[in-house]
């Protein structure tokens, strides 16, 4: 990584208002078994942001994919109504999905499914739910991160009870995801609320453990940036990716 | 509770699935400040069944109640998809409240409502949400159990922000709420999924710390009860909710 | 029925608004065939309250239930927008149904099932329809009443044109319902709009024929209720529904 | 209605299958004060079709029309599920108003509109509310003229209760409804279901008392129509109209 | 046409905004293969309105038609949000389909029904979408003329590709439609939005190539009209409609 | 652009089903005033894809951005029925609009407010609205570059109106968007549907007039892509971008 710290040499005397340095993620930790019942079950918590992810496995396809020999592999994200400071109103009660859930949901699905041989899992289904217990900023890529721990737990369990052939075949890589974002012209990794809502450019990188991009959703309503900026949000995404890997490797390491 | 023991004595050789006796609660924590955003945040476990309450405070009331100087307290009941064996669909997706979740959200209102001075309250308004984590019978007993313990940090929250001059004075009681049911001829005490799914009658009772009865819903689908089974299973409910209720005041006790 | 007369004793002084004694039920009628198309079509008026109840005999099942050798029953109440004093929108035109209706429903779909032996039923569906034409309190349990009258109406027709053997051996028992509170801290049974919005404790009772309980929902929101208090309502309960019971005899004793 | 007589001379040996003749009415009745609440409420039977007719009279008017000085004058249309041979599935439940309904309750509101003066009514609103209890045919125009009837009551109970200077004032004329349709050839007044379903040509008038038109909604699915039928239709519509009216005018003038 | 001229030779003199007399169509195009995926595509603009109507072809038909021999055509029409001269809300935002759109589909529908044989058709659909890009007056009337156009160009296509033995044979006429009205007395041709929202009464034609009656959907919400005054109306039409008739054919005389 | 001339060097001999090169745009063209009543008027057509785009301009913001001095830009995208090589059903007649169309608005919207000074807009809204009127790949990325052209127009309009002081120191900047994709492992600029649906990575890229980003969302679902290839498809996204905003101030130019 020392390519990273040259590059952002001169960024280094920032100070971020939880004290860590711009290349710094927030304390992150999974629980694996969080809850009893699914075939995956796992909280991720990447500073005050806490989300839990299970998975679902479930012999079998919708309709529109039968008799493809292809599994399936979707996500639905959600928050529960007390995440945020101020309190959300239930989509159940406001009767639909809303645009920004949408989104997320099928950038989650993406994801997971850009790691998944779909021959391999067969004529089987994996719904991922990510449901935000705390929201402090980069739900999204907490939940990516945490999916994936509990989609291997869930391949596990169906390669136990015979379901599949091999959970190790099904999955082609590991997955994490990272924000990073420029605020008052600094680039910087994880952001929090309070930063991400400053910030003029605001990125999401997924990457695979072979340090492959799944997705990347840069946006920049509030300034443009430019092709330097964006290498160096994508050595940010790097780093960051990498670090929360081995937390995800060491998670799946312990019994 | 010398009454119950004797009406029970024939019931106590019944082996139940948990080696609990018929009389017997399962082990029920409650954890305050679970998350650290809502005015009062609650994780409670009752054995297998794990649902998180919050309570939130905002100055205010609906439009419906403006001018009348009272306050309000109302309820939303959601389970998490996989809080069951197999999972739900998500009511935000459906686009709909299904019958249950109404019916649920509903009598937490109520429950809670019957506790509070509307009058000492003032114009506010304090929301409740249980989301059921996990789901092994009583959710939504739990969550009354649950969202009461949230209830009275919110209060103190406000009294501290001066919202409300005491939350002494708008609590008028405390309220908790447990199962009881016939299975095969023998009244039980707080039921789990497995024994839920066989009781011919199914009572849910709601009762203040002083003993009183703010609601009972019994169902008798499968078999109605008499005069006298109901008669033992309020008993069996009084000690539950008696046991329920010492467990909150412990919770409440801690900083 | 000697023991309500004395633990009433003291009440029969009270005067209710519309004349009647504590202990007394509104002026009931059930009028059979009320509409011409239906297996089952009743009026019920309880005083100014009137419920038309239609039942839908059809053969078949929902999915959920194939190939189990079992019936089913199931319930909806609505209100027409203008059977109360102030019209009430149409939840057609909200677009969903709303908690109270949900509610509703769904205890009389109850009710009715713990009169009706699945078995003897077979593979058919009978569908409850309560519409309430005019609205003074207490329309679920007419509701209810009424709805049992026309569910022996669609099991005969269903007998005579051979789709079950025998409506007598689906019934198992009959069912009504009748309201009873505590008003002023008098306990008083079958409570119009006017009693019932300002019952402290309210409280609903379906009992079988063989004075049995097929549900209790008793709601405190007000003030909570002690034992006693329970067993005086639940005196005035039995003592309403077995006259609301004769009156259900009566109209079917007539052809 | 000598002409009409000439011009359906040879069609009078037509056998309808009630044994009306062609240009015959079905027995109508019309009963006023049928619920006690609204301030107009109709019965109105026409053969076995009957719907309850509504007129809801509240002071303002929507806010798209505050201001103006003027009022406004709405309807909505519905069937009870049971109202049909087979049950229809209930709106709410559904949570959409289908087009059907929304058709009907358009047109309904449309013909009331056409015989009020929205200056002498001021800003007041009245909403009709039109539910079938019962379904042979002709269900939208039977709603139409008994909701005339609900209409002068309700603004009779307006003049009385001092909401508006004079109810004679608001209503420009009166408006009756009947259906028409050619069969096998021959043009009939007032169809009910069976006839109704094998019509080539379907054809609603409403017109006022004064004899004008205020709809004419033909519809010709299944056989184009030419002038000379369409006058044969209207001269029928126009003898079935007058005959109705008779029977409101009678109905008004009862107490 | 010359009784018309007799009939309206004192409305002559009536100056228009357009400068058109008022038995004069506005200027009518219609442009075939719009779009190049459709069966048949068809951009019609009546004046300032422009509809684009298309007809999707779909071997076999929805399940309650199954079975039947039967084919079965529908229709569905929108406006575009910003082809009114405030923007409209999009229906699909908003979660339902409204009044108006369902009434003006459903009208759609029956009219292209009206010169369908089903028979012919067969176990085929046919789905027309009309979506209006700019709105000003008869947007309803010109769909249906558009529309005519579309199904042609869609039966041509099945029968080239052997859906269908015969276009010739499905199609048992033409179908074109006008709207008339009657502004400050005097009744007028195909009315712009400027004319249409000051019309008495408003009266849309549908029409066969051979001179029948499809459609007569007349409403006068603001002033009831005679007989004569239809008479007038209807001879408006029957001349716009011919018109009308005419540039369909040459439209599909073209290659 | 040499340097991506060098880049692709080896791909030049890749035959594409258009006969196009690697790097080249499919033929774009872009019609203002297209409708003659939105303030922004214009249909963009990339090859076989058309979208009409609106701009409405309304003085007044959302309740939410009241009394803030500044403005909002948001948009709306969607396709017709049959837009499509299959007729896809109407999100209006679902009653919902799905994730695709919300996840699109969103993108659309943030496109155009990264371009647009919300102070210079002062308290005024642009509500874009894209429909799809053809599909062939690209639909949001020429919905992007044609709403530009739109916005222009309405904040032209705006200043002719006196609405706002300034269209030019509004807009910042200018914008358009292109797709690039890696198909069977040769990056391409601008794909139709027949490539879109084959490609490994798929990636939309909004630029701006002086060359930042304001969006790039790349995803690979079917095959992670590195750094490298990253690169090439920025390179190739910049060159496309370039073009499309010649053809935007083309358009511009004209009067």
């Amino acid at each position: 990584m020392t390519e990273i710290k040259d590059l952002l040499s001169g960024m280094n005397t920032v100070v971020r208002p939880d004290g860590r340095k711009v290349d710094e993620l927030r304390p992150a930790t999974i629980t694996r078994h969080f809850t009893d019942v699914p075939e995956g079950s796992v909280l991720i918590c990447c500073g005050n942001t806490r989300v839990m992810c299970t998975a679902t496995f479930t012999p079998g396809v919708p309709r529109w994919r039968k008799d493809s020999g292809l599994g399936w592999v979707t996500a639905e994200y959600a928050m529960l109504p007390r995440a945020t400071a101020e309190r959300t109103d239930r989509e159940s009660v406001k009767g639909k999905v809303g645009g920004r859930t949408h989104e997320i949901s099928r950038l989650i699905g993406r994801c997971l499914r850009g790691v998944v041989n779909m021959k391999a899992l067969g004529e089987n289904q994996i719904q991922i739910d990510c449901d935000v217990l705390q929201a402090d900023g980069g739900t999204r890529t907490a939940s990516i991160t945490g999916a994936y721990v509990a989609l291997v737990d869930a391949l596990n369990w169906a390669e136990a009870h015979k379901h599949i052939r091999s959970a190790a075949r099904v999955l082609t890589d590991s997955v994490s995801a990272v924000s990073v974002g420029v605020i008052d012209g600094t680039p910087m990794l994880d952001l929090p609320y309070v930063e991400d809502s400053k910030a003029m450019t605001d990125m999401n990188v997924a990457m695979t453990g072979s340090g492959k991009f799944i997705e990347i959703q840069g946006t920049a309503e509030h300034r443009p940036f430019d092709r330097d900026e964006l290498n160096t949000l994508l050595d940010l995404a790097t780093k960051g990716n990498r670090e929360l890997q081995a937390i995800q490797q060491a998670a799946l390491a312990k019994d």
